[in-house]
């Protein structure tokens, strides 16, 4: 989709940006929250009052769309076809459709996460990740994806980009995140590459904290910035930046504050514009997470964001409006640059054709829906990929003894140990499906989700019972537990009750983190499955008893016992 | 009381020796625990019957003591006491008495954690604290410490030493650890340096898997092995050691499985009794953890850990009785080398004078005890030691902009930001001490400690609150949150919903971690407590406002800033 504008395209955009207010050029460089709307959502009235008083560019939606989806997707589209009508300008919605539009909408298709596209490190696949994310998600509204990352995982403790990423590997990382963003561009979703210039290093959380990237020049330029330049050069709409500082190219204020990307202007647009030859659309990350507010008084933030080259704020709040109104007025933005990028903004939506929507808020580029999924056969393809995305996933990083796969005859009673309780009252629940699997087999299924006292298991062997296999799957939301992937608390104690056992050998099974084995060194077998995915559960199951092979290749360095894990904590990375 | 045995002492051991039967020596072999006995634990006839059955030598007393003491002194003493008058040998008894009697028992004096100690960096104090750790321990019947700790803090991840140790310096952790043992068996109570071959470098906790000291050969003698060879040489007549294995001396196993020092020879043999001298008695760590578990079955793992060079076995459980002397019989445990345990550990009861307790049990060198505490003028010197050490301990480790002290003329409304919650559920209560001082000054204090949603302080502040000081107190107890010793879950989410804030400069206050700046680097103001000592935080709160000044010098690299801390985890500790 990165193609030239046409005289067309050129014209509106132009006759566009002459006819805007200064308060309706403001509202372009905005993405507002749909979910944070301070009434309800489909008062038209009331959106109409809002829109009229704060005429923003963009809505994203998804309400907490990191954790769950929810809804139906003729819904979603409703919603954007009436904002459409409402609206004077024509909107972009953007939606965190990371892992498919299944991410977003509950009706859609949801993918194994990134981490699982590349352990089956195929290109074809990757595009057509990309490719039905977009007409999934453009049949239901939305335009603009928050995706695909385009992080690396040099940093095994990072608690945020866990299977987010595509590993840590720049050029396979490179190569899939493109086809994922030209599956997606061809196909009437603007990808957003995130985020620059790259997490992954860091330990920490930007919610929490200013992460810092803390990459040498010609280390960064080998990893991430390999990666960025070839998302630039293969034409990603737009780009996401983090509130991650980059020593080597941005020292800290005053020598101790760090500079996220988000108020920099040397890593923005000296780097990502400059140096890199970024044309697209750079959009903030969420402007309420802790990483930022750091910087100063809301004020200094907002004006210092959008002088640093940030094209949309995401999310900054109405006041918005008012500060830029007033920081205009004074000079501290200057109107080329507002006008700059706005008309970045309108050539955006130029490309994706949402200047044509018809007078009832209608898109012309989307597939219509039918019972909230695609037409029949496209609905099928979308399954299809999804399925067979798990198949290809499914990783077996360590075999000791080929305990891998069991023996489906002499396989009757197994164990499962819990690993998905973090502290006393916090249980994730969705693993109930692995054990429900286990059982619909005829298996005879005992649990130990219970680590008080430590010894139950041993009791219960000395009572005399065994076990054909004993399974330890392990499961924590992305941002399930801030500031750790790892397991901790009662996950923590489960991996200690565990270990009273004498007749098992304990079978892993990560739904989440890749690295489960630098917390349990001793287990013979472990298997990357990335994510609770539907039928990544259930082929898991099924590989498990050999009747599917393991064909995914990890693409993390996730058994330290091939020595390139540093015992404390860090990767010795090849680059 | 490294002195030469008395002819009586040297005739009393090799009388005794020769009166063993096989199985009253195994049991000289083994530390019972008194929290897990199968009956009441006052019941003579059972005890009588068990001891009977199970002649083991010595009994740690204590229940949950990591993290809560319960008790009156009196009791501990008439119990062991009656032990006495049971056991046909006479018995030692041992207890974490790492922060002083208090840790153990309620009713005695607990002190400010050794991380605090080495705040105070005073080798007279540190005595003191030996000695009156021996002298109220021995009054309740206490005989042996498993103290103090000689780890060092190099990596500040490190989850399960916190404050625990007494920093990261080799040459302060020596000085200060040798004066606290010294106090201690001057005394009359044995000290037990723990854990050999040094705890600190990883990431990881032992009760959860065998973790790794992977310094190399220089730097472990320039670190732990400079301590270690320290406390040998002053005497100490005991030393843990510990699931931790040393690669440097001992690789793994089949080249997967570490060694930890608990069976290695090399490690507790040849390092520490061979090249190190060390002739006192070798105790394992608690051999119900994870670290050890996952060595092997059973019998191997008892077996083991005893021919690797320990004389006493922590916790082993009664079957050690059968497998041991199934073990002489078939000659993988010889007569000699069990011999040889049992006369280190009959060398230790001469020495501490336990075989000179009279029919009734009773102890001739423990200071009798008026109301569960020492006399008056003991108890009060006792009371006073805990306060100057309190006094002497907190540290201001950073205060920019010189926001500390406050006025407390000015000082009238305050926040208070409560970092003790892990996750919804699992709340750490004690941490309201600290707002009842406040309140107690007749301060305003509000209280954020629910954090959705996050902007509820920026809403506050729009609603025109504005307070005189903020602060963030941050507690999680020692295990807490196994695994970590980082804020996570709802206490990670709290440090991002204080930066919503514009109007405070939070000051943050641990009473756990001294590493809270590795999270919270923006805070302007750090001070760290170390513990929720009573007399600690009374003081730290007096401290706030001017009263009494901040007195500690910071035993770890606690402020990022100064550039010592890896971004990505790691000390870079020069030795």
């Amino acid at each position: 989709m990165q193609r030239a504008l046409t005289r067309e395209e050129q014209d509106w955009i132009e006759h566009t940006l002459a006819s805007m207010s200064l308060r309706e050029k403001i509202g372009q460089t905005m993405q507002d929250h749909a979910g944070r709307l301070p009434f309800k959502g489909n008062d038209e009235a009331a959106l109409a009052a809002y829109l009229k008083t704060y005429p923003v560019g963009s809505f994203f939606i998804g309400g907490e769309v990191i954790q769950k989806a929810a809804g139906k997707a003729e819904e979603y589209r409703d919603w954007a076809e009436q904002l459409q009508r409402i609206s004077k300008y024509p909107l972009l919605f953007s939606g965190d459709l990371e892992f498919g539009a299944g991410s977003a909408v509950k009706s859609l298709t949801a993918f194994p996460p990134l981490l699982g596209l590349a352990a089956a490190d195929d290109e074809a696949l990757a595009y057509e990740y990309g490719k039905f994310t977009a007409m999934e998600g453009r049949a239901a509204g939305f335009t603009w994806a928050l995706a695909p990352g385009t992080d690396l995982l040099l940093n095994w403790m990072n608690p945020v980009i866990t299977t987010r990423c595509l590993g840590d590997d720049a050029k396979r990382a490179a190569r899939l995140a493109g086809a994922v963003m030209r599956g997606m561009q061809d196909h009437g979703l603007a990808a957003c590459a995130k985020h620059f210039p790259g997490d992954g290093v860091d330990y920490r959380d930007q919610h929490i904290v200013t992460t810092i990237n803390g990459l040498s020049e010609e280390e960064w330029f080998a990893t991430y910035g390999q990666v960025s330049q070839h998302m630039i050069d293969q034409g990603v709409l737009s780009y996401m930046t983090g509130h991650i500082a980059l020593p080597w190219l941005e020292g800290n204020v005053q020598g101790e504050i760090p500079v996220p990307a988000t108020v920099s202007a040397r890593i923005t647009t000296e780097l990502l514009r400059g140096r890199m030859g970024f044309e697209g659309v750079v959009l903030s990350d969420a402007l309420d997470m802790g990483g930022f507010l750091a910087w100063g008084g809301y004020e200094k933030r907002m004006v210092d964001c959008f002088n640093s080259g940030t094209d949309v704020l995401l999310w900054p709040g109405v006041d918005y409006f008012e500060v830029m109104e007033q920081a205009v007025r004074e000079g501290t933005v200057r109107m080329e640059r507002l006008d700059a990028s706005v008309r970045r903004v309108l050539e955006l939506k130029a490309l994706l054709g949402v200047h044509r929507v018809d007078q009832k808020g209608r898109d012309p580029q989307a597939v219509p829906l039918l019972n909230d999924r695609l037409p029949p056969k496209l609905d099928l393809e979308a399954r299809q990929l999804s399925r067979t995305i798990a198949e290809r996933c499914i990783t077996l990083v360590r075999n000791r003894g080929d305990i891998l796969p069991l023996n489906p005859q002499t396989t009757r009673r197994v164990l499962v140990i819990l690993l998905n309780k973090v502290t006393e009252g916090r249980k994730y629940e969705r693993m109930n499906v692995f054990v429900e699997l286990l059982r619909a087999r005829g298996l005879q299924v005992d649990i130990l989700d219970e680590f008080e006292p430590l010894s139950t298991l041993r009791k219960w062997e000395l009572s005399g019972i065994r076990w054909d296999a004993a399974f330890a799957p392990y499961f924590l939301p992305l941002h399930g537990m801030m500031n750790t992937a790892r397991p901790v608390g009662e996950a923590a104690k489960a991996i200690w009750a565990m270990q009273h056992a004498e007749t098992i050998r304990p079978i892993g099974i990560s739904f989440a983190t890749p690295y489960l084995l630098q917390d349990m060194p001793f287990l013979d077998a472990l298997i990357n499955a990335y994510s609770l995915h539907e039928e990544t559960v259930e082929l898991t199951v099924k590989a498990l008893f050999g009747e599917v092979p393991f064909q995914g290749q990890s693409p993390v360095k996730a058994d330290p016992q091939d020595g390139s894990l540093d015992l404390r904590g860090l990767h010795h990375h090849e680059h």
